[in-house]
């Protein structure tokens, strides 16, 4: 689903891990040299090489204008009735983010792997299936996307909320972390494991398993913080409204989540050099 | 899924647009010629050859009776109980509608391709996966079955709205025409990017994805539009009750999506000739 | 997805249909035998060897499992709560319907083919894909198996209704024909469809097709007749609570649909010569 | 999507079961030998190769990072709104139990088999598909993973019930047994038939049709047991709330279930050495 780069071995997953860290020019610097077998010259050269192809721009766009589609159909569902703290319309809202994900992976995965959400893009990053700078540019077109998604929406009816992410009464932000955290590990797990290579058992869609999961976290967290689990989906309907209340926790939260989603996958669940460590 | 008849070449798609926007008689008089490997001979011989097959005439038949089924089940599920302004309704309707298009396609893809739709047949011909003549004939089909469908719910029970596609209060025809428009372009987008064959990575079920996608568009309009997406859709009710208000809406935005899909899918995201063109 | 019998040749297919209306020890006398390459002898011979194998009683045995377990979960979703004439019931009483199929089709597909409803095993034997003998002995079981069910689920809890299939007011017999006609068509026509051998296309689940299928049809009939499309189901509930009142509607309707379903689609959607006929 | 590790021979079958039964001991210095083509040695030494291997641990710990993220997901949209009588409550709280079971199989099915239920791990024992050792050290890591995610939800919000299983008043123990049995065996049924290695079509997804197959559990018995079929996810909140009220019937319904599943299964529907058995 994937337009992949590994990592060339293990041993330079920190420094990809790091490097993905600092800033931009400084990786261009960078004069260390991979000499594998698939025959990545450096990061900078391979990154050069990347951002001058059509197929990256291509990918790029395809995040804008799938985010677009995404964060417009989602708001457009939550406005579209005003009946907010109820059973159905939070099954209306759950279920059309988990078949506005199942359907534009569907779309566009082939283009740019459709990550539609910050929090996957960093992931994959630390998972070394893409590279740090396809993971700025596309954060980046996913905030744009939302925030273009979030104008339309806001002239199409006054509503209250325009679906702005707020905690619920009683949630503390401990409480909101721990709900975020939890069902945006459960996202980015579910993305990691059905697009991983090494697998031959994903018979059914990819893109639905990953809606489906969309939907899940849903479920579970739309009663308590409406639901973030998507950083540039936060950012588009709070930066119209300017609401940037307790803004921080629906990007920290899906961050370190995806983070710890891929840390335990990769190296906990299946590790990728399972091979060599494991007796059996 | 789709009984394609692809363009022989790039530089033939504007004539394949144009010839299908001209009246009929003159495409059959055209004396273009066509002389490419895959021995098409000439649109008119080509047109001509096809529609006197038995097979031509089963899709539309498919097509006739896939409409019937589509638009009596849809209308059914909408008249069924009269709470029409609530959540659980616009639930039933979207889940009505996106698995009446998931079963027929399933059920009739392989005999017509299933459009269902005048917005995805007039997508597909301009992604030239279809010819004009097919186009034409298809989107005839899919009105007949629309407006025999609606009558024979109309037969059932008198009920007020039938579902004829209206704006609801508040939405301007502006904000009808963005709606039905996004809502189209991911659907056409969808059904684009599935039955791609040059992907090689749709490997769950395609009717079921396309079923999803008008789902989708359904949790996104309903409230708004009363959700069209699809020309002939709209056009069986608003002819046997005779309420035309803004039905050219209910076309002009669905068809613009579904070009505008096309163009976007065929051109920008996944070119043809994207071997070519792209440096990596 | 069935444990088939294919018959011999399209000559023979009256035959087949006609056998099948004629009682059972007719049958058995009849001396007529095929001699064609796939080595059938008489339908007397076939039909003796098949009875006497483990293999038909697995499958029957397996009807009956099947239909025990799917009328059971039905009837308990129906009864679960008394909230009767309501959108959110009708919501949970299809997905419940469309679920028990998707799972047990998913589960007893391999052993009977899981046809779970006597217009299905009509409409295969009308296409020639299961004996007149087979055909016979499934729709016992399944009758056996709704009415084992059915008194379970009576015993659970004194409901009203206990799903017993009704006209709901206001729905003439005809309308309710013509209601239960259609739905059993689309339902048969997708099984038929999808378990099609001639096709390559079908990627997703066929289990889940037909699931939703049936979804599909409580959508658009439970607000008129209750949803039968399936005369075991409608049977059941009919016998425990003796509430015969236009039960045979129940099943003429369904019957009807199944068996125009099948010649619709093995005669004129996609007919078995048509490699012969077809010019192109 | 197990990672299995079937037994001998069929004779074997009820060593197997009844070695299952008897303390770890006991079944450690069983000196008894199987010298088969399958290279097996003794169970004793098997185990404990078995368990000194880090595939082992890595599959109990994915049941112990699944069963802590099912229930965490499960519970919160249990108490997220306290509409609890309530259909639409329902379809929400069976939809969050089915589209977590279908993501987390996805995502750790190929590390554990993502069992995440007691009784599945024990029809899996029944039919041979993994020893004895794994299925209790699955089932201890499931129950700590509901208690652990018990305890996070009860932190977050001081809920009336904590989504404790408890019979619906009017529903006695024996109801209360026939409706737990009857869907936890649908759903064993379902989890051995998708994941039989002697099938060649099943060609949907696995995880998502057991997923449905847990959504429609609780369709059925959601109104009058509160559905448990999973005796960990009874015992987290149970025991968190030390509500023990019955709790025995949410093991004892369940376990029979599942074994019951197995042994129609596997001795009934579709017998292992059915090829020398069935006459045709």
């Amino acid at each position: 689903m994937c337009d992949l780069k590994i990592c060339a071995a293990r041993p330079f997953f920190f420094y990809c891990v790091i490097s993905s860290l600092l800033p931009l020019h400084r990786q261009k610097k960078n004069p260390f040299t991979i000499n594998t077998a698939n025959k990545c010259t450096t990061h900078l050269e391979a990154d050069m090489a990347e951002i001058k192809s059509w197929v990256f721009w291509r990918a790029v766009g395809a995040e804008f204008v799938g985010m677009l589609l995404f964060i417009f159909i989602g708001l457009s569902s939550i406005i579209g009735r005003s009946e907010k703290d109820q059973v159905p319309q939070e099954l209306k809202v759950s279920l059309a983010f988990a078949l506005a994900i199942a359907t534009l992976a569907q779309s566009l995965g082939h283009v740019s792997g459709a990550h539609l959400n910050p929090a996957v893009s960093l992931g994959l990053l630390v998972c070394c299936q893409i590279s740090a700078l396809k993971c700025v540019f596309y954060i980046l077109a996913q905030m744009l996307g939302a925030v273009a998604a979030s104008a339309i929406v806001n002239g199409l009816r006054k509503s209250e909320s325009l679906g702005v992410n707020q905690l619920s009464p009683g949630v503390t932000l401990e409480k909101g972390f721990i709900i975020e955290f939890l069902t945006t590990l459960q996202l980015v797990l579910c993305v990691i494991a059905v697009t991983d290579k090494r697998r031959r058992d994903v018979t059914g869609s990819a893109p639905l398993a990953i809606g489906l999961s969309v939907g899940l976290g849903h479920f579970a967290a739309i009663s308590f913080t409406g639901c973030g689990i998507n950083p540039a989906r936060s950012f588009g309907p709070a930066l119209i409204r300017n609401d940037m209340k307790n803004h921080w926790l629906y990007w920290l939260a899906p961050m370190c989540g995806g983070i710890a989603a891929a840390l335990l996958y990769d190296f906990l669940l299946y590790p990728r050099i399972n091979n060599l460590r494991r007796r059996k």
